[in-house]
């Protein structure tokens, strides 16, 4: 999977960071594409990648924040408009519902695509398909802020065939009974072992994306033996009280929720747009003495996360 | 007064061309200044200007589709957070208040300055302060869309002082008098003609900002005259056909306007993206055919209008 950082700045759009949004595609899945918040001028930046709007199935929002949603509007419009058909599910607080139909209404958008609404009323799972499975767990920022966890399912060995066919067992019913049970009658009455003619299981991917947030109980949940943890990192370490006070986390707490998690991988995104290049590059190396395996986004960013090897 | 265009792309952004907004700023008025129409990532394109959110005191909304409107929730909190606590108005048609009232509530964004709102419900004047006189005019778009005349009032001319002082008339209530009356009395007795000790008028500038429109009799009224036209070129002229059925001008029809309409100056904008740097060229021309004083806008390009000499 591959996500590209449309959007790392925090509140306000910035020369060098536009405010937020997350694509994550499945290029081994179809090349399927998942947004995570959309803030203003999204439609924009992803004009600087290789992102298909048409290929966009699920928008999950982590709160309702003009800087995370204001780009929705336009963003469901130009779908349109690029000739999309198939269906979009938004995923997300109670509200976000009334302000997607609100403004299309308004402003005469009409979508060429249904559109499915699934605003979340308690913690769980919020959304399947049939590689995933979404986890949403309430964060701390004042208003309802999401944090999601994307859990890929494991995949089963493969069925050895060749092996199979070898043996004279040839394609039929049969090879789904020996997929699901640990052994089976063949026909001539004899029974088969199936363990030796199954390959090796794949493991799913495990990954956490946390809306704006103090740090807290559900961010460590959430982000539990992630591969991947992306974390807002509003201000440096040295700002716990103004984060406390504005609801946001320092690269420091971010990366101390990385620790205690035992996530692989750390990226920090949503920074304040009051650091300049070199401050970036201290916030980012405060983080790394706590975690070291901590990466900053910048706008445009793209990052990699292979499948688990099977075994 | 000058013209800085934000936003000068038709339908979604493109690289080059962002959506539409354009803001109007007075120099010689205090810096005041204006909006029209503000679509989608308009705040970040102010950010490459002189523009400054704290000076803005109107926002004129041609109509209400997202290409025009979508950037308002953002500019406006970003104008609150960048510390303005001067009222701001807000001038459109109706379903404005609506979109930016429910915007800002379900994004819980909070101003720290009063908005009135004036929804338009018939066409004639719909704003006026010390200096101009903004009047409106319904369009042909298939939603409603407006155009707005912008009248600067005559500045009459000033009292010639040392002039009257030379005479031995000094400064007090009588001053008043001579700058309204064609003829007052002096205190001693003696009849005055005013004329000769005021200086020379200078006559209002007349500009039109018009919104999405096909070629139609309100777009030439409110053009009349103008010093400045500012009329949207969605389609080349040979694209006619196109342009109605999509309820849009071509640059040509823009042209017949300005010539029709004895403007001065015609500057097109709304370009659709279809159009590469050589067919906006062609499409530049082929207007100029027609009214020779014609600009193609981009973005961030700025004109500015000076007074009129006084006479
Ligand atoms: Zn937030
Ligand atoms: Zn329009």
């Amino acid at each position: 999977m591959k996500f590209t950082f449309l959007g790392t700045g925090a509140g306000m759009p910035a020369k060098e960071r536009n405010v937020t949004s997350l694509s994550l595609s499945f290029p081994e899945y179809d090349g399927e594409l998942w947004l995570f918040d959309c803030g203003e001028g999204t439609q924009r930046q992803i004009l600087y990648t290789s992102v298909k709007l048409t290929k966009l199935s699920v928008i999950f929002v982590t709160h309702l924040h003009g800087d995370h949603i204001f780009g929705l509007p336009g963003i469901l419009g130009s779908r349109s408009f690029q000739g999309a058909d198939s269906p979009l599910t938004l995923v997300g607080p109670k509200g976000l519902k009334e302000y997607v139909e609100t403004s299309l209404r308004l402003s005469g958008t009409h979508l060429y695509y249904p559109i499915t609404f699934h605003e979340i009323d308690s913690e769980g799972e919020v959304y399947e398909n049939e590689h995933f499975v979404v986890t949403a767990g309430e964060l701390d920022h004042g208003i309802k802020s999401y944090g999601y966890r994307i859990s890929e399912k494991d995949q089963p060995g493969e069925l050895l065939v060749d092996k199979l066919v070898s043996i004279g067992v040839r394609p039929g019913p049969i090879y789904k009974e020996i997929k699901e049970q640990e052994q089976v009658v063949l026909q001539d009455g004899s029974i088969l072992k199936t363990a030796p003619f199954i390959g090796t299981k794949r493991k799913g991917r495990h990954i956490s994306i946390l809306g704006d947030t103090r740090p807290c109980g559900a961010a460590l949940q959430l982000a539990r033996d992630s591969d991947v943890l992306v974390h807002e990192a509003t201000f440096r370490g040295d700002s716990a009280r103004l984060a406390h006070e504005y609801h946001h986390s320092t690269s420091l707490q971010a990366a101390e929720i990385a620790q205690k998690a035992g996530a692989k991988v750390l990226i920090l995104s949503h920074l304040s747009s009051r650091y300049q290049k070199r401050e970036q590059l201290a916030l980012l190396e405060e983080a790394k003495e706590v975690f070291k395996q901590t990466y900053v986004a910048h706008d445009l960013w793209t990052f990699e996360l292979k499948h688990q090897p099977r075994k």
